[in-house]
């Protein structure tokens, strides 16, 4: 229906009015001004009369696309599709909001598996889930932009959107007219009255040379690809030279960064791998691969009691992975990588490894997109790796944008549990502020002191619950942690926990799908070998 | 063991007592001598001696590597790895034979369900097997060669192979000495005292320009991966596109040119993606998309009873698909192809169609490796398609080369069935050589009229029985057609056919992996969509 809300409802404040409307930009440089909420935008309603102007002299005026759906609903714009973004529209009542969700990613990962993907101990399709699936599962409508967010522009409300590929308009009765206006590779703002960012982080190489050229991340599924081509074209090549060749002993080398689960679990999963099926049909070559954990910290899995990180620790060098810790990597070449351990008498001894194959996971910052939000903020001039947000997840000097998960900063680790947590008690937030008379034309109309209206209607704080902490450490032995809080409900470590680590993984998907994708592929593992193709 | 045979047991044929040996070309250039089989190679029995010695001036002479299992069991050599290279080899007694196999591509793939791979209602990797898995299930020692076959030099026995990228060496008490020879991307010469070829068929696009350049073929998982993409691309771009838009049109234009079981099945699945995926979040796409079935016969799968196809063919109206009969494509364009209609009166219409995806389901013709082989043999002068071969199985002209499946030609469709049966007969074909007293020595030393041996010796000739075919419509449709040779056991066609059509595709898979992957992939489409991931 296009018809203006305003006919039929008495005024509510200007900023709810703009919901979900596009703004094309002619280009990047064009900047869209405040009258892209002026009311012509009502005079127009034929979005197809403009939809190819933007080529022409017309090209650097601001240009709308009109909403079909035009509601008295607040926009809510979610940007990602990681842990943050899917658990909050998960949650998120569509029926008091209209919902937009922003991601170049279209699907969801889910991470804690990522670290048995490269190896197929599970697939790389069943740690994922499209975005539309979890869309679909919506009683009201979404907007689902496959675009990168490339700005978030806080003095109009938009964010602009650059690369767009594609547009899904789910549930809704609405024509996608409004999506007509937009073009693929097209630029545009899309206009929120809250926003809700969730992009996550980016891998961190603190300015190491050669890292990023050299080595792999394992962030994102083609990282898992990438580890895989590259693993497997190392061990064909390494095949072919004869044992005590210095070069087959290079290509056998693999070093995984870090000494946290991510690292400890890829190690493990490497581990597996070569143990259980490499083995099997090229026994000699299984013998000779060295994988290294390369640990800054005097101890692995930190995050852990120190019991647990021990038994992890001699897990790991039963099974022939080389520790190295208090070790940081000063150097990355194309074959070998430079390292400095700090001895106990405090001198440093520098060591050179060769490998094959590097991985890289350790370290996290700030999106591009985060920290240009930085600059835009004088609450958050100062930060470097995360916003920084107050106690109802609202990024501090702002009203009307929230941040959950690892590009906000609250004083909790950047894991999934936080992020799905704050998702959770984000939305309910949500609830609480449609049911108060007026909250979101308060809210609109204020001018300082955010927070304090949130304080005033009793909304109540964020409260982190600790559940613990799960690592897999290869050989079907694992080390969980779990509680409530503060409050220590299991211990342990070896093979039974291990069954508890997949146990909580599965509880911990987030869809019935993933579900059944990661139980049939752990059955296929109790009989049959990884599905480990090269270049697939 | 590092000993000659000849110490231990009288001689037997020179030919015989060459098994495995490798022969390294210098470059691609130089030929291998008859020398090849000198006496030399128990001479030097040191390999790693000379295997960096490509490069210098002695790059032009022809090296050896010595084989380190040299018993009197007669070498095999397969290539391909295929239906008839994989039954064979799953048949072939290793007991009684060395077995080499030389495939490009290291896994076997389940023909039949291909069609089903590039919309997600099978998964690539539940359709594919590693050749090394089927290779550890056999008693004796098998290599594989993962390498590209470029010629067979019958005059000296020997298969030349390049682009090698890998050797395994399975089961065998072998430290693969043999494979140290080799070096990777090598050029060499893998000798045989019997070879199976079994490499298939290459598409053929009958010299009709743009097919090559423009279309997709469907033969191989490659091929699979790359319409899952165009077609997701065009799906993306179209839906940026206003309805009516005729470029949308063409997007969401897909033509399938060839009406036998792989057109038929290819375009069955789209429309099931279409119809049962696509249409949940994007539906006024769905209504959009247009499949083509474009064949030059006047009717469709035209090797079942005309009952059975035209029953196809109503079904396939029914789901939307255009079929376009009696009509053969004359030139293929990058955004539309041209194809030619003959009427009832003898007049011929000729007709654009726009695409977005084109898949080219049609023709077969010889590869390289065996229109070479064509100009090596009067008696296979003459042969454009395929290798004539007697009923032995034996490539007429040779004495111990047999082809089998698409390369060979006996009067029977270019079927799975047909490779498979040709397998298991030549594989006791050859149990029955070994024990025979000196069959192989009087093969060997015989000059001529080779087939008069096997008449001599009672074997049985090929005997193709025909198990009947079997086609799915899409919409959980088949048509069946079950036969025991000319007796028909089952006709009919529909929802029973589908799961009948499902349970026979179960039993033709060759391992048991292969069948749990396909049962949980076809589970989860009972409850999920198909996994259709862009670039995945």
């Amino acid at each position: 229906m296009l018809s203006l809300v305003s006919k039929n409802k008495p005024a509510i404040s200007a900023s709810v009015l703009a919901s979900a409307r596009i703004i094309r930009l002619a280009s990047t440089s064009a900047t869209a001004t405040t009258s892209a909420t002026s009311p012509t935008s009502s005079s127009k309603p034929e979005t197809s009369a403009v939809k190819r102007s933007g080529t022409g002299p017309m090209s650097f005026k601001t240009r709308k696309a009109i909403e079909t759906e035009y509601n008295d609903k607040p926009t809510v714009v979610i940007l990602g599709s990681g842990w943050g973004a899917i658990s909050f529209l998960k949650h998120i009542d569509t029926k008091r909001y209209n919902v937009s969700i922003i991601s170049p990613r279209n699907y969801f990962l889910f991470t804690p598996l990522l670290p048995s993907a490269p190896v197929g101990t599970v697939d790389e399709k069943s740690i994922i889930e499209p975005v539309v699936n979890f869309a679909l599962k919506k009683k009201g409508n979404v907007t689902y932009y496959e675009a990168t967010a490339t700005s978030i522009n806080t003095d109009r409300n938009t964010v602009t959107i650059d690369s767009l590929s594609n547009v899904a308009s789910l549930n809704g009765s609405s024509k996608s007219s409004n999506i007509a206006a937009l073009q693929q590779n097209d630029s545009a703002e899309v206009k929120y009255d809250y926003l809700i960012t969730a992009v996550g982080a980016e891998p961190n190489t603190f300015g190491i040379p050669g890292v990023e050229k050299y080595g792999n991340f394992l962030k994102e599924i083609p990282h898992s690809l990438q580890i895989r081509k590259k693993f497997a074209a190392n061990l064909d090549q390494a095949n072919m030279l004869p044992p005590g060749d210095p070069e087959r002993k290079r290509l056998l080398s693999i070093v995984v960064v870090g000494g946290g689960p991510t690292g400890v679990e890829t190690a493990g999963e490497l581990q597996d791998y070569v143990n259980e099926d490499l083995r099997k049909f090229l026994p000699s070559l299984a013998d000779e691969v060295q994988i290294h954990l390369v640990e800054a910290l005097p101890i692995v899995l930190n995050m852990f009691e120190k019991k647990l990180s021990s038994y992890a620790q001699t897990v790991l060098e039963k099974t022939s992975i080389k520790i190295h810790l208090k070790t940081a990597v000063s150097k990355v070449e194309a074959n070998h990588l430079v390292a400095k351990t700090k001895n106990d008498d405090g001198t440093t001894t520098e060591e050179t490894i060769p490998y094959g194959t590097l991985i890289w996971a350790t370290g996290n910052k700030a999106r591009p997109i985060v920290t240009d939000l930085f600059k835009k903020i004088p609450e958050q001039a100062k930060n470097t790796r995360a916003l920084t947000i107050n106690n109802y997840l609202q990024v501090i000097g702002t009203k009307n944008v929230f941040a959950i998960g690892d590009n906000a900063f609250i004083g909790l680790p950047p894991t999934a549990q936080v992020a799905h947590q704050q998702a959770e008690y984000l939305a309910k937030s949500f609830d609480k502020m449609s049911q108060l008379p007026q909250f979101h034309e308060k809210l609109a109309n204020r001018k300082n002191k955010y927070d304090l209206l949130f304080e005033e209607n009793k909304f109540k704080k964020f409260n982190y619950i600790h559940f613990g902490a799960l690592a897999y450490l290869g050989s079907e032995k694992a080390i969980a942690n779990i509680t409530y809080g503060k409050r220590s409900l299991y211990t342990g470590g070896g093979l039974i926990t291990f069954y508890i680590w997949r146990l909580s993984y599965l509880a911990m998907l987030l869809s019935a799908r993933l579900r059944f994708k990661v139980i049939t592929d752990w059955m296929k593992l109790a009989f049959f070998k990884r599905d480990f193709f090269k270049g697939l």
